[in-house]
C-alpha cells in the first residue's frame, strides 16, 4: 500500500500528573504531539504506511520527540534537524466543570523557522497516495505557510490525494498574516476537508443559509462551489457535558449523500486531546479499507470516541477495536 | 471457628499503570490473584480463618506471591514450591466504552505442571469446614483437574462443605479433554455452586425451560435434580453499561426460596477483577454469619460491589463497610 | 487591601495514592490542611492578602508545613515554633459506594498544647480586616479555645469583621467541656457565620419551628435573634449520590433576604476535602469584590464546586475559572 | 524448630524519596520498623520460625503494620490492638558528608501506654527457643519496662534462652526513671548481651581497665562477673567514613575466646537502618546453625553488611546470600 | 537585619529521573533555578531575610516559579509577570565517566526581553544590605545587562554592598556586544567578586603572571588594582574525579591574607547543580555571622559540599549542619 | 551504508526499582533486551542502518517489544509475529557486596519454538555488511541453532561478514544437545568472534598453553588456527570489586597484533547489564570508522564503559561522548 504523508509540528508536551495543577506538580509526564503526526501516528498502530515531515532542533529533545512517532510506526526520514528549539505545550488535566488547560510555548521553534527549501516534496511524495495538513501549520509563521503550499501543489501534481482540517486556532496567525488571506489558496488544492461552520465562518466568511435546515448541508455545499476540488467534507459534533464526559457524532456530506453516525457517550474521559485527529485518521482508514461511506464515517467517529479513553495525543486503538465500537458494543465487557 | 480452604493457581498479575495501554506503559504495577485465591484473601480480611494451595515455583517470585497472601492472613503452610515458572496475567485497564484486556502467560506453570501426589489432602483438611474451587482449576491441566478431584472427594469424606464456581473459561481446556468430560464429575461433589444459565448450557448443556419465565429457576432446577448434593445455586447478574459502569445484584436459588438482592450502581469501577471471587466470599462469610438467606446473598453482593473500588483482585472490604451497603447506606460519604 | 486572617491548627495530610486502601499503599502523598488555614490559603490563591496564625513544633516537620502555605501566599510570620509534635491526618480516598476514610492523629500536637500567651493579637490583627476561625479550634484543647476567644475579643475590638464556619466534629471535644459549654460565647462574637440546622440543634440546641417551611430560615431567624451580632448565615447543602458524584448549593439568609445560588453537578469529584473551607474563602473573596450578596454567595458555591476538581485542601482554582462557573459555563471545555 | 520471640514497638517509617529533604518531598515511602521486630523479620526470611509481641492502634494503620510483618512470615497472633495511636518515625535518607536524620513521632502510641497485664507469657513463650528484647523497650514508658520484665522472668523460668541489645537510647527515658535505674535489673536475666563500650558506660557505669589493651574484652569482662547469667557479649565496630560509605566487623567474647571477624567494605550504603538489628537475627541464625562461634558471628556480620543494600529496616538478604559473603566473595558479580 | 536581594533569570528545571537519558524519560521533575535566585534561596533557608528580582510570564508557569522560591522563604513581591514565556533548562544527571548534560531552551524569554524601566531599584533596595548578581544576567540581553547595571549603580548610591560571581558562559552572549564589552564596568561597581584564573583571562584579559607561584594571588592581585572597589576575591578549586565524585575548597584574597580550607571529599554527589550558588550563599552568610574571615570561607565551601547532597539549585543544607562541617565531622552519621 | 543484522530472542526484562527485592517491589520496570538485539540497538543509536531478526508471540506484548527496539532506531520489518509467548527476565539490581540478580522466564517462547523456515534469510541480508549472532541463540533450542546456521551459511554466501559473541551460558543448553556439539560448526563460520579463555575452554577445549605467558594469545591462536575464517578474537577484561565498582579494558588479537586498551574505572556502576553488547556494538562501529585497530577496541571499551552508566540493555551512548572517553576525558564534568 502506499503511503499517507503528513506535515507539521510536533510538539514536546508537558502534562501535570492526574488532576493536579501546574503549581502542585512535581513532575511533567512527557509525550509528543501535533495535529498532523497524531494522524499518522494513528493510522501507523492502525497498520497503514506513514511519514511525517517536520523539523526538530538538532538535539537530545528533537532526537527524543523523533524516536517517540518512529516507536509507533512513523517513518522519519523525512524529518529535519535544524533550528533552535523544539516546541512545547503545558497540559493540566481538568475534570467535571473544570476544564484541561494547555499553555502553549512554541514560538521561535525549528518548524516556526523553518526555511521552505528544506523539503524536496517531489522526493517525498513520491510513493504517497494521500497527504493530509491542518490549519495549524499555515498560522505558524510565513514559511511554514509557504512550505504546506509547496507540498499541496507537488501532491496535486503528483495525483496524491490531499486532505485538510482547517482549524482555525485564533491564538497564532501572529506573523502579520491573516487566516483569510492564507487559507482559501490552500483550501483549494483539497480533495476533502474536515470543516465544522464556525471554521466556514472564520476563514471563508461562509455562512449557512438560514433558510436551510441542516446548516452543515449549507456551509458544505457554499464551499465545494467555491472550491471545486473539493469533494467531501466532514465533521464531528461534540456536545461537551463536562470536561469528564461528552457526546460524539459525526457527519458528512460528498455531494451525494448526508451521512450522520450513532452518537456515542464517552463517560469518563481519559484523555481528549488528538480526539479530531483521530477521527481524521480513522477516516483515512476508513476510505481505504470499506466500500462504503457510512462505514468510513462510522469507523472515523468510533476510533475518536476510543481515542479519549487513551493517554496522550496519538490514538492507540486497534482496528479489531474500533470495529466492536462500529457494531455498537460499547459495554466495555472485560476481554480475557 | 474451623477454616475455610481454597485450593487453585495463584498468577502474578501485571498492569499497565492507570489507563495506560501496554505499549505506553513504562513500568507494570504487581500484584497477584486467582480466582480460588481471591476467595480467601478477602475471607481473611473478613477475619475468617483461611489457607489456600498451590504450587509455585522455588524461586523469589513464588516467595513474593506467597508473602503477598500471608499479608493479608491467608496461612501458606500448604502451599508447596516445586517447578518451573510462576504464572502471570498482564492487564490493561479500560475506561468507558474501552474494555479492559488480559493477556495470559500461564501455560506451562509450576501450578500446571503440579503432581497430584504432592497435596496430602487428608492433613490440608483436617481442621476445614469449608472446601472452595472453581471450573478454572481442572481446565488448567489433567494434573491440576485430578488434584481438584482429589480434594473433593477427601472434604466429602471429612464433612468439609464443598463449593465452586464453576465459570467456563473457553481458552483454557488445551489438554485434551472437554469441559463437558470433566467437570460434571466434579460439580457433582458439590454442596453449592455459583453458576449461570450461560455456564450451565457451556458445560452441562442445561438450557432454560420454554415455559419457565424465570430461567435461572429453570436452570437452577435441573442441575439440582441432576446433582442431588447441591444444595444451593447462586450468581450475579450484571449489567454492563461500559468499562467503568456496571450495575449489579445477586440471586439464589436453594430448593426453598428464590432470593434476589437490590442492584448496585458501580460508577466509578476502579478495579473490576475479582469481583466475582468478593461475591463468593462474601457469600461464605454470610452463610457462617447470618440466619437469614437473604441477609447472605445481600452480604455477597454488597461485598461484591465494593470490590470494584478497590484495587487488585483481593477484596480489601471490611465488615462495617460492608454492612453499610447492605443496609443501603451507597452514598459515600466521608467518614472522619 | 488589608488582610483576612485566620486561626487553627495545620495537620499534614498523608493519603494513600489514588484508590488504594492503607494496607496496600506502598508511599503516603502529602500535603497539608486546616480548616482555616485551607480558607487563607484559597483566599491567597485569590490574590487576598491573608496570615495565618499557628503552632507548629520547631522541628523539618513544622517548618514543611509552613513552607506549604508560604508558597501558595499565606503570610507565615504569626506562626509559632514551639511544642512537640505535628498534628497529622491519613486519608484513603473512597469511589463510588465506597467512602472516603479518615483517621486523624492529633492528640499532643503543638497546636493543641498552645499557650494563649504566645499569640499577641493586638499586633496580629492590626492591619486585618477579617478574622475567621471554625468550631474545630475550640474543640482540641482548653488553651485552644482560650486563644480562639482571645482573637475574638481583639479583633472586635479593633473592628475587624469576625466569621465562623461553627462545624461541630464529634470525636474532638475530648478535654473536658462540651460544645454546648464553650462555643455560645465565641459564636457571640461573630458577624457572619456558617450553620446548617444540624449544627444549631447541637450546639444551640436551636431546631426549626415546624410551621416554617424553610428550615434554614427558621435557624437562622433563631440563631440570629439569640445572637445580635450575627447578621448573616450562610451554608451549603450537599446532596451526596456517592463518593464519586456530589450535587451542591449554597444558601444565605441575612435578616433581608433568603438567598440560594443554582445546584452544581460535580462528577466526578478528584478531592473532596476542604470544599466547605472553599466555600467560605469564596464567600469572603465575594462580599469584598461584589456589592451584591446574590453574586457573593454564587462566587462561594462555585468556588467550592471547583475545589472538588482539585486536589488537596486548598483551592487552586483561579476568580477568572470561578467566574466562568458562576455564568453558568461548566461544560468544561478544553482552554487552549 | 521452636521459636524465637522478640517483644517491642513497632513503629511506620515515613521517609523522603530517595535523597529529597522534607521539605521538598511530595509523598513519603512506607515501611515498618522497630528493633526487635526487624529481628524476627529477619529471622523468618531466613527460615526461622518467628513470632512479635507489640500493641498497634485498633484502626487501620495498626493492621497495616501488623500486615507487613506477616509478610514476611512473623506471627502475628501474640500482637494487641488497643490504644490510640501508631508511633512513627520520619527518615530523610543522607549521603556524602550529610547524615541521614530521623525525626520520631512516638510519644502517646499504643505501645507507650501498654498494659502489662495484656501479655500471658507464660502462653506466648510456651514453644520458644529463645526471647530477644533491646533497650529501646524499657526507655519507653514504665509499663514497657515492666512487660519487658515480665517476659524476661517468665522466659527463664520456662528455659527460654534471653537477649538484649542494651542499646541506650538518650532521647528517649522520659518517664521519670534513668536507664541506670531500670536497665541492670533487666540485663541481669539475660544469658547473651550486644554492648558496645558506650553503652557499658552509659547504662552500667562499667569502663575499660586502662591496662587492658582490647577494651572490649575488659568491658565483656567486667559486665560478665557483674551479671553471671551473661555467657557471651557481642557487638559490631562500625567505621563512618561517610554516610554512603561504612565499614564494619564484629566482635565476640564468651568467656573462653575473643572473636573478631573480617572487616566488610560497605559502598554504597543503600539504608543503614536496622544493620544492628540484622546483626542480631544473624547471631541468632548462626548461634542456631553453626557449631562453630566463629562463623556464627562472621554469619552475623556479613548479613549486617548485605543488610545496608537493602531498602528499609528488615534485612531480607537470604541464607545463600549471606553465606556467599562469609567465604569472602564480596565481589558482587552478576548472578543469572 | 536588613535584607540581601538578587536580581537575574529563573528557569524552570525540567530533569529526566535518577540517571536516565532524555529518550528514555517518561516524565520530567520540575524545580527551578538560577544563578542567583539560589543565592537567596539558600540564604532564606538559613535565616536571612531576602528577595529576589525577575521576570516572569503572566502565566501559570510564572506563578509557579516565583511560588517555588515563596515556599522556601524568598519575597517574591518585587518579581514582575510580563513577557512571553519562562526561560527552561533540560538536565540530565551522569553518573561515574558519563557528565550530566544541559540543553538550555531559555531565548525569548520574558526574563531576555525585560524592560529596564519595570524595576525601581531605590524602591527595592531600600531595605537592602546586600545586592548581589552574576555574569549570566549581562549575558543574556541588553536590556537585562541595562537592568543589571541600573541596580548596581543604585546600590552603590544606598552604601548597599554589591557582590557578583562573575562566571563566564560562552554560549550565552549572543546578542551583540562581547563580555569584554560589558562586564569590566559592571565588575568596577562590585565590592567582593567570585573569580577564578580563567575568568580573570576571559573577561579581563588579566593573566597569572608567571614569576608568582600563586596564580590566584596573581590574578587578585591585578583584577583589585584595575578595580578599586573590590576589596575580596573568592573562587573554589574543583577536582573533578568523575561526574560522581569531586573534591572542593575554597580560597580568597582580600588585600590583606590569603586564604584556603579543607578540602572536602563529595562522593556520591546527589547534584552538583548550584554548587557554586550555594558557596556565594554561604559565603555572604559566613560575612555576616563570623568576625572571621576564615570562618566565612569555610562555612562557604562547607554549605557548597552539602549542597552537592540535596537535589535542586537551592541549598536545603541548615546552618547547624553546616557547623558541623566545619569542625570537620563529615563523618555522615546517622542523627536519631 | 549497507546494514548490521543480528538474530535472537529480545526478553521484556522486569526490573524492581532502584535496589529493591523482589518481595519489597510494588512494581516492575520495563524494558527490552537481548544480546544480539542490544547490538544493534546501540548501533543504530551511534547512526548505523541496522536490522533485527527475531520472533514474537503476535499479541500485545510482541508488539510494544518491537516498537521498543523501532524507537530506537532498528528496523523491524524482518521480526517474525507468531507464538505462544514472550520471554521475560526478572532483574533485581544489587549493590556494594550484593550482586544483581536475574530471573530467567524465557522457556516456550516464541522465539525458543520458532520454525527456521520463517526467515527468508537471501531477502534479510541482501543489502547488509555484517551479521553478527551470539552463543545464547544456539542454546535455546534445535530450531533456533538451526536458523542459526542458516544464517551463517548465507552470510557467507553473500559475502556479509560474520561476528560472534560465544558466550556460553551453562544454564541454557537444555534441548539434548550441548554445547560441543553445535558451537564448533558454528563457529566455524565466523570472521571475528568474542571469546574469552574460559570459553574456549568450555566449548572447544581449548586452553591456554603453559609456556606462552599471554594466555588470551595462547587461546585466540590455537582458536585461529581450529578455524581459518576467524581473522580476529576481542574480549574484555573485567575486575569487579563489587556491584557497584569495576574495572574494565579491551583485549584483541588479530594474528598481527595483541593490542590492550587502558583501564577505565566504573564507579558507580547504573546498569551492567548489556556492557558486553555494548562493547560488541562498539567494536562494529570503531572497525567500520576508524583505519586503526587500537581506536576501535578503544571506542569499543569506552561505549561498554558508558553502558554502564546507561539504565536498561541498550547503550545509548553518543558518538561525540564515547570519543571523549576514548581521548581520556573521564572527568565527567558538567555539559552545559
Amino acid at each position: 500500500m502506499k503511503k499517507v504523508v503528513t506535515f507539521g509540528e510536533i510538539m514536546m508536551r508537558l502534562s501535570a500528573p492526574l488532576n493536579s495543577r501546574f503549581i502542585q506538580a512535581g513532575h511533567l509526564n512527557i509525550t509528543y504531539g501535533g495535529g498532523e503526526a497524531n494522524v499518522v501516528g494513528s493510522l501507523a498502530h492502525l497498520g497503514i504506511p506513514v511519514s511525517h515531515v517536520t523539523c526538530f532542533p538538532d538535539n537530545d529533545l528533537g532526537y527524543a520527540a523523533a524516536a517517540f512517532y518512529r516507536k509507533y510506526g512513523v517513518d522519519t526520514k523525512d524529518m529535519v534537524f535544524k533550528g533552535d528549539r523544539l516546541g512545547l505545550y503545558f497540559l493540566e488535566v481538568g475534570a467535571s466543570m473544570r476544564a484541561s488547560k494547555i499553555v502553549y510555548d512554541r514560538a521561535g521553534s525549528a518548524f516556526a523557522n523553518l526555511d521552505p527549501a528544506w523539503f524536496n516534496w517531489e522526493e517525498i511524495l513520491k510513493d504517497a497516495q494521500w497527504f493530509h495538513w491542518t490549519g495549524i501549520t499555515p498560522a505558524i509563521s510565513a514559511s511554514a505557510a509557504q512550505a504546506c503550499a509547496d507540498a499541496i501543489r507537488v501532491a496535486r501534481k503528483l495525483g496524491v490525494k490531499v486532505s485538510a482540517d482547517v482549524n482555525y486556532r485564533r491564538n497564532l496567525w501572529q506573523y502579520g498574516k491573516t487566516v483569510k488571506e492564507v487559507m482559501p489558496d490552500l483550501i483549494a488544492g483539497c480533495d476533502l476537508i474536515v470543516c465544522a461552520e464556525q471554521d466556514a465562518e472564520d476563514i471563508l466568511d461562509i455562512v449557512p443559509d438560514a433558510n436551510e435546515a441542516n446548516s452543515f448541508f449549507s456551509i458544505a455545499s457554499q464551499v465545494m462551489k467555491r472550491f471545486p476540488n473539493i469533494k467531501q467534507i466532514i465533521t464531528t459534533r461534540r456536545e461537551t457535558l463536562s470536561a469528564s464526559y461528552n457526546k460524539l457524532k459525526g457527519i458528512s456530506y460528498d455531494q451525494k449523500e448526508y451521512l450522520e453516525t450513532p452518537v456515542y457517550d464517552i463517560n469518563p474521559i481519559v484523555d481528549r486531546i488528538g480526539g479530531g485527529d483521530a477521527f481524521m485518521a480513522g477516516f483515512i482508514y476508513g476510505t481505504l479499507h470499506y466500500t462504503n461511506g457510512q462505514d468510513a464515517l462510522t469507523f472515523a467517529v468510533a476510533a475518536s470516541a476510543l481515542k479519549h479513553t487513551v493517554e496522550a495525543d496519538v490514538n492507540l486503538a486497534t482496528v479489531p477495536e474500533i470495529e466492536q465500537i462500529m457494531k455498537g458494543n460499547t459495554s466495555g465487557r472485560l476481554v480475557r
